[in-house]
C-alpha cells in the first residue's frame, strides 16, 4: 500500500507547558508559559513554520478543587489556563495560514455565543477558525454553571447533536452573496438572501438569523474526538476533523474504519472527514539519547501527581508505597480505559510508580521515542494503512519538543513526499483538502 | 475654575463605520470594513497613536428582522458586526498601551465565562481589558436565547448587579501571590491562596474558583452607562468608568454630580470612576468647511433609514412625505427621550426629514461642528465645569473622523495641558489613574 498522493495533515495540540505529567518543571519549559500570550505565539510560530495544518486548544470550564490524594492540590500547572478563544484570535492577528481550533462545551455555551464567536473568528484570521465540539463530563464544571452535576451522557449528546445543528444553521443565516453594500443606492445587503433560523427544539429556541455574514471559509471547520458510540456517530454525520487516541496501529485502524464506514448514511464521503490520532514523540539524534531525556522527565514526576492519574481507578493511594505493587482490584470498575490498564499492569507485574509512569506521557496514545526517522517510519506506517489521515501532534514539553519535531520530523516527511512543503492556501478549508460547503436550507425571509 | 492638574480621559467608541447615519455610504469610509480586522487595527494603531485611553465596542447579540419601515430591511449597515471580544483580542495583539473594551450582557451571557473571557484578554493584553456592563432590552435578542421577550426591567437590573457581584468574586479568586511556580518543590501554586466562591444567589449558582490567576490590572476595569435610576446606582457601586449622553453642559454636570454623590454611601471616593460623555465632532479648517462637510453627510442620509429612526415614537411613516410636519402627537408616550425631542420639534417647527437629520448625528449626544479649537473649548469646558471627567468619541464616520482628532484635537488639547504627551503605564488602570483593587472576600480553600 503506497500513500497515492494522500498527504499527511498535521495538528498541534497546545494547550499549557506539555504533556508530560513534569513539563512545567524542566529547565527548558518557562513555568510561567501557561498565562503568558508571547509563549502561545512563539509555539504558534513555530508550528506555522513547520506547515502545520492548525493548532488545538482543549479546554476546561473550572478547576478541581479536591485535595485528593491529599497533597496534590498546588503541585499541578493545568489548574489555571487563558480562555482559549480569546488567546485563538489574538493568535489570528499574528499568525497567516495556520488553523485556530479550540474547545467549546455545547453544555454549557448558548449555541448563538458559539456560532458567533467562531464565524467572528474565521472573518478576522480569514478564514482559519474551528471549533471542537465537546459534551464536558465533569461534576466540577457543572458547578459554575447552576447545577450540581453534569448532564447525564444520553442527554448531553442530544443536546449536543441539537446544538451542532443549531450552530450550522446560524452559520447559513446569509447566502454568499448577500451583502452587495451598494454607496450608490443605499442597500447594504440584498433582504432575499437572509435566512432566519427559527428553531424550536427541545434544548434551544433560537431565532437568527446570526449577526454576521458567511465567513471565509463558508463556514468555521467542526471537529470532534468522538470515541464512544454516540461520539462516532455525531463524528460522521457533522465532523470535518476527528481528533482521537489510539497506542496501537490495529486500535487506530479499527477506529478509522468504523468512523469512515458510518459517513454514507449521513450522504457525505469519506474523504471529507480526516482522522487524527495522537502522537506524542520523544525526539534524540539516537535512539539512546531520546531514552535518556525520556528517563529525565519520568524521573522528575512527583509522585503526588502520578498518584491523581490512579486516582479515578483506585482511589486515594497515598497511603501506600509507590514501590508497591498496583492494588489487586480498581475501586471503580465502570472506567473502561481504566480496567485496560489495570490488566496490563498485572499482566507485567508494575509497581504504582511504573503504572503512573507508564501514562503520565501521552496517556492511551501513540507514543514514540526515538529519532526523526523513527517517528516518520511511524507516521508513515499508520498514515499508508489507514489508520489516520494526519496526526494530532502532543508536545511533551513547549516550545523545545514543537522546534525538534518541526526541525527534524517535518523535513523527513517531506523528503517521503508525505507532507506539503509550502501551505495550499490561507484558509485551514483549503489546506485539509475539504469541499466548500454548501447551504442546506432555505427558509423564509423578513416578517 | 481650572482643571486643577486633572487630565481629560479619552476613549474611542469605534463599533461599526461611524455614528452618522449615512457614514457607510460616503466615499472616504471602505464600505466593507466591519467585517475587515485589517479596518478595525487601523482605526484602533491611530487611536493609539492619539494616547487614546481606550477602544469601545458596544454590541447587540441579534438582527432587527422587521422590514418596518417598509423597505428598510437591507438598508442598514449596522445588522452585522464582527464579535467583540474575539475582536478585542485580535487588537491586543498589535497595540501596547490603549485600553480595550467591550460590551457584555448580563442577561444572556453566563458569569463564569464573562469572568473568564475578560480576565484572559486582560492577561492576553498585559492589562488592558474592560467589561461594559449592560443588561439587554430588545425582544429581538431574547429570540436568540430561548425567550420570546426581554425579562422585564427591574428584573434585568437585578440579574445586572448579581452578575457583577459573582463575576467580581470569581476575579477574585486567588491572592495576587498565589502563583509561585516552583520549579524545585513542585510547588505550582499555594493552595491557603486560592479563594472557591461557592455563590448561591437568585439567578446564579456559581462554585468556582475561576481558572486564572489574578490578572494585570488586579481585575478588569469596569464600565456603565446607566442613566436611568436603578443604571446610576449600579454604576456609583461598580464602575470604574461611566459612559453617557448629554447635549448640553448643564445635563452632564447634573448627571455627574448625580452619579458622584452616590458613591459615598457604597465607601467610594468620587475620583473612583470618571464619567465619559459622547462627544461627536464634525472637524473642519474653517467652521464654514466643518459645516459642508456636515451638509453633505446629512444629504446622504437615506429616507427610509431616516425614517426607521422615528418609528419608536411614531409608528411607521413611511406613507406620509418626508418634508411635512412632524406628527401632532408620538404613538409611544413611554419613552422619555422621545417625548423630548418630539417637543423639540414641535417647537422649532421642523419637517419629519428635518427630525432625523437632527438625531442621524450622535443622537442625543454632544455634537460639535466647527474647527479643532471650537471642538477643544468644549472639551474643556465641560471638563473643568465638572460635566465629564473624558470624553467617548464617535466618530462621524471611521478612519477619516479619527484621524482628524487624532492630527488637530489631541495636540490642541496638550498644548492647554488638558491631556498626556505619554501614556503613564502599560495598564489601562494606570492611565486611568485608578486604585489597585484591593481583595475584599476570604472564603476557605480545600474541600
Amino acid at each position: 500500500m503506497s500513500a497515492g498522493g494522500r498527504r499527511i495533515k498535521l495538528g498541534l495540540s497546545m494547550r499549557g507547558l506539555g504533556y508530560h505529567a513534569s513539563a512545567w518543571r524542566h529547565p527548558d519549559v518557562p513555568g510561567d508559559g501557561a498565562m503568558s500570550f508571547d509563549f502561545y505565539r512563539n509555539v504558534t510560530q513555530i508550528a506555522e513554520r513547520g506547515l502545520f495544518d492548525m493548532v488545538f486548544l482543549a479546554d476546561y470550564v473550572g478547576v478541581h478543587r479536591r485535595d485528593k490524594p491529599k497533597g496534590l492540590l498546588g503541585r499541578s500547572d493545568s489548574m489555571v489556563s487563558l480562555e482559549p478563544l480569546t488567546l485563538l484570535s489574538a493568535l489570528a492577528a499574528v499568525t497567516h495560514n495556520i488553523g485556530l481550533v479550540c474547545t467549546t462545551s455545547t453544555t454549557f455555551q448558548e449555541p448563538y455565543h458559539i456560532a458567533r464567536m467562531f464565524a467572528s473568528l474565521d472573518h478576522i484570521s480569514g478564514g482559519r477558525a474551528a471549533w471542537n465540539v465537546v459534551t464536558s463530563f465533569q461534576n466540577e464544571e457543572a458547578r459554575n454553571f447552576g447545577s450540581d452535576r453534569i448532564l447525564e451522557k444520553e442527554l448531553r449528546y442530544e443536546r449536543a447533536r441539537e446544538a451542532v445543528q443549531v450552530v450550522s444553521g446560524l452559520w447559513e443565516s446569509w447566502d454568499d452573496d448577500a451583502f452587495v453594500r451598494d454607496k450608490e443606492s443605499g442597500v447594504y445587503f440584498d433582504p432575499q438572501k437572509m435566512r432566519p433560523l427559527d428553531h424550536d427544539g427541545k434544548y434551544f429556541k433560537v431565532g437568527g438569523p446570526l449577526n454576521l455574514p458567511r465567513t471565509p471559509q463558508g463556514r468555521p471547520i467542526i471537529v470532534q474526538a468522538g470515541a464512544s458510540e454516540e461520539g462516532q456517530e455525531l463524528a460522521a454525520e457533522t465532523a470535518d476533523v476527528v481528533y482521537a487516541a489510539h497506542g496501537s496501529l490495529a486500535s487506530a485502524q479499527a477506529y478509522y474504519s468504523s468512523v469512515k464506514s458510518r459517513m454514507a448514511k449521513f450522504g457525505r464521503d469519506e474523504d471529507d472527514v480526516k482522522i487524527m490520532p495522537g502522537l506524542l514523540a520523544v525526539i534524540g539524534e539516537t535512539e539512546a539519547e531520546a531514552q535518556a531525556k525520556y528517563k529525565v522527565m519520568q524521573e522528575a514526576i512527583d509522585p503526588i501527581v502520578g498518584l491523581s492519574m490512579l486516582t479515578g481507578l483506585y482511589g486515594d493511594l497515598s497511603d501506600i508505597d509507590v514501590d508497591a505493587p498496583v492494588p489487586e482490584n480498581p475501586v471503580n470498575v465502570t472506567m473502561s480505559r481504566g480496567n485496560v490498564m489495570h490488566e496490563l499492569a498485572v499482566q507485567r507485574g508494575y509497581t504504582i510508580r511504573q503504572l503512573y509512569q507508564s501514562i503520565a506521557i501521552g496517556n492511551a496514545h501513540n507514543v514514540v521515542i526515538g529519532t526523526p526517522k523513527m517517528v516518520a517510519d511511524t507516521m508513515e506506517e499508520w498514515f499508508v494503512e489507514r489508520g489516520a489521515d494526519g496526526f494530532n501532534i502532543l508536545p511533551a514539553m513547549s516550545p523545545s519538543s514543537v522546534e525538534e519535531f518541526v526541525e527534524h520530523v517535518v523535513p523527513e516527511l517531506q523528503r517521503r513526499g508525505l507532507f506539503r512543503t509550502a501551505y495550499e492556501g490561507p484558509t485551514m478549508r483549503e489546506n485539509l483538502g475539504l469541499p466548500w460547503p454548501t447551504v442546506s436550507q432555505r427558509t423564509q425571509v423578513a416578517e
